[in-house]
């Protein structure tokens, strides 16, 4: 295929390229069920690729299509697949690929102005605080994940406990530290966000779990008290909706109290567990999620969107813009400019300028699947997670850890004769062997010392048969092993 | 369209679909140069948007994208258009275009690992590097555009500058104000990057332009040095490849020299302007980007890649490295699972945790183009903005801001018998005139005090044709205005 010019195809032309993009992803989509779940990218190819210099001459668009579907298809990362349970990431909403083109051809900067894209992020935050029980008044921004999200509301968090004016003056001259409480079980990205914001990882109190593996409420009383007694100045509590190791969700109704009380911002991580407030089984838990000044919530974890898609809310809006917003002259707006420049520009409330297009995949998986779908889809998940831990239960030769919490199940491999000493590296290879078998993907994590498979299933394409041969894989592997 | 289930759609299925999606996107790019470059969003469908509560129920595709074709596709940013020169924002790549669709259906989590997506970003930051002549041996990481990649890099550049530790004690203790200098023309993202550090704005210091709208190398040298008199610590320089308003190249050489005898930090901003190394007119004076510690260089803007896409490049990987690396114990990598979690994750460089795959549209791009075809369209560009500015100097009733620089042209409207006094309310309200027109697109901005109607080019569809009635079309419509 030549096109007409390289920078100006026909519309016959797109369409030819098109339709030959819209073909690989069906064959990629229906035939990865049949695939390994994973393999290694070769070594030979990654060579060859690090030894290509940049290219001098174009080629024509067919080529590298043809190049994309011999040398990068093949090799996922994973989680497209029904046997996919490692990380936070699923597989997406058919729907939403596509409205990745769709984005891309209009290729709004979402900074601002008076166009679709800006209008429809705006009904897309309002719809995720609708289902997040925020009030409509709260600020939202869609940022690229949970690190942003979390990052964006910490820094509002600091604006509004820092003193003096952080913005203005930055940290250096406020003579108490300020500190932050974070859980065991909190996200590493609220520990780096932490550290960007200059407040350093010494003054990050990690409270320890309770027997839940939530924040220990306590624990968490006396680390405050314990800070204003040494001239500290505690800046705000970094909770979990679904922590990162074991899906518990903290109590945030103790936990708003205690900020109301000592002055706290409270911030709820929940780029994993919000959704579940969907369900019946942690509705009641997650209910009180609005008790938050900040929110992080990522449409691409538990809603099955395509990644890049975070959300961060603020509960005050205004204060929202105060920490960030920083109009600069060519971006001026007055208000008779104000049908060119629309409402408020997001990049006052957040750290991006320029922006893309993330809502329309948010608006087209919503629009698609609906509120109905969404239940449904994440009550099969915790389901799955629930009959896993059934199995496990039910396996002298497997250990469950409980309390176990949505849709994540961490077990181990225990059979008989093997001594406690020798289970985390036994558990270690065991997952590794089953990553390169292909048959199915966990992750795994070390928790209390213990090192644990670690299934997380936001998966709609895994099924009861999915889930059913996996403790009967890892055995067979198991005994094939020796450590 | 009934799909088969709502998770799960056939081959058939997804091209019924797919095909759909791509003739709106052929319909859209084609049919855009016959549109006002742009139009206003319409008060009524917004207030219906906005009234619209998180659908309950779902609906078949075909009817959202029938959605999105009736109200979201006719009202875009208009950066796809011909006439469009408002910001630094290009029609994308078609190919890249179709990029987004298979980057999404892939759908990995470039966080780190050893899948295509991972080994594709090394390549294409392997590409940008060449193409920026930094040592392949230096750190980089695709951001989400030049916020993330100014942050980024002076990130690593309070980490090698600040003591103590930064990252453990942060900011509190450190007894020397950490200082920044940016100049005059620097992108405002570059101030809200050290506000977000916690280093302050106070502690900025605004070089003053030179003659050409460079930083002024002499007031630099007094900064820095009343800095150090007061007991300063004098961080960074952040130095513009392509100013935003001007599109001024700083001198490097000489900044790298004051930097290296200072122990100063040397950042460039080349966001916009790197990709004119390639162009024989601009080449010269940015072969010596690759004398900065780090920088910032958006694919989005001037390689005309579809948003997001950002880049940031750190010369000392290592210390990028120490500056964000956390590797939380999930995610812990060992030598024997190598084959599965592949090399250094990119997470250990940045800020993000789960990443999108970006490097795919950027790799298609380049591989369509080549170098060959993106010095040509630079260049065209560049062309297009020195016939804009040759019609300007050559009419009575229009003045242009001079020296201009890469491919921005700053001018503004001055007919016969309007006072100097008047000459910035009239403009403004030419720009909007013109906008809302729809027969061509600036932005503007204020320097110096005047108001500027600011052409920024970088738009492979725009021609001779586009751009040579532009100066018309301004005097037509300020000859029916009143001020």
């Amino acid at each position: 295929m030549t096109a007409s010019s390289p920078w100006e195809w026909s519309a016959e032309e797109i369409k030819r390229v098109g339709y030959q993009v819209v073909d690989l992803v069906a064959e990629h989509l229906t035939q990865l069920p049949s695939e390994p779940v994973f393999q290694p990218f070769p070594d030979e190819l990654r060579q060859q690729w690090l030894a290509t210099p940049v290219p001098r001459e174009g080629r024509p668009a067919t080529e590298i299509l043809e190049q994309f579907a011999r040398e990068i298809e093949p090799y996922p990362f994973g989680n497209g697949h029904p046997r996919f349970a490692g990380w936070v990431n699923p597989p997406p909403v058919i729907l939403s690929i596509f409205a990745e083109s769709l984005a891309a051809a209009m290729n709004p900067s979402v900074a601002g102005g008076n166009h679709a894209s800006v209008h429809l992020e705006q009904q897309v935050v309002n719809w995720l605080k609708e289902i997040a029980g925020f009030p409509l008044a709260a600020g939202g921004l869609l940022v690229s994940g949970g690190s942003l999200a979390n990052l964006t509301g910490l820094a509002v968090a600091r604006f509004a406990k820092a003193e003096p004016d952080v913005r203005q003056e930055g940290l250096q001259p406020s003579t108490a530290k300020l500190i932050v409480y974070v859980g065991e079980g909190g996200h590493s990205c609220l520990t780096k966000a932490v550290e960007l914001l200059g407040i350093g990882r010494q003054n990050i109190r990690v409270i320890p779990d309770d027997a839940h593996f939530r924040l220990d409420l306590a624990a968490l009383e006396s680390a405050i008290q314990r800070d204003l007694e040494a001239g500290h100045r505690p800046m705000a509590v970094a909770a979990s909706a679904g922590t990162v190791n074991m899906g518990a969700i903290d109590s945030f109704p103790e936990i708003a109290d205690l900020c109301r009380r000592y002055d706290l911002w409270f911030h709820i991580d929940g780029a994993y567990g919000t959704p579940a407030i969907l369900s019946d089984r942690y509705g009641p838990a997650l209910a009180s999620i609005n008790l938050a000044d900040s929110l992080a919530l990522d449409p691409h974890k538990w809603l099955y969107v395509p990644v890049e898609a975070g959300l961060v809310l603020v509960k005050d809006a205004e204060l929202m813009r105060a920490a960030f917003s920083l109009v600069p002259p060519y971006l001026a707006m007055d208000e008779a400019a104000q049908r060119v420049s629309g409402p408020r520009w997001f990049s006052e409330y957040g750290v991006q300028q320029t922006r893309g297009f993330r809502a329309l995949k948010i608006w087209m998986a919503l629009s698609y699947h609906g509120l109905k779908g969404y239940k449904a889809a994440i009550e099969k998940d915790i389901t799955l997670a629930e009959s896993l831990a059934d199995q496990v239960r039910a396996s002298s030769d497997f250990e469950l850890l409980e309390p176990r919490s949505l849709s994540i199940v961490c077990f181990r491999y225990k059979p008989a004769g093997v001594g406690e000493g020798q289970l985390n590296a036994l558990n270690q290879k065991l997952l590794l062997e089953l990553q390169l078998s292909g048959r199915f993907f966990l992750s795994g994590t070390t928790i209390r010392g213990n090192f644990w498979l670690r299934a997380c299933i936001v998966n709609p394409r895994m099924s009861q048969d999915d889930i059913s041969p996996l403790l009967e894989i890892l055995r067979d592997l198991g005994k094939r092993m020796t450590v």
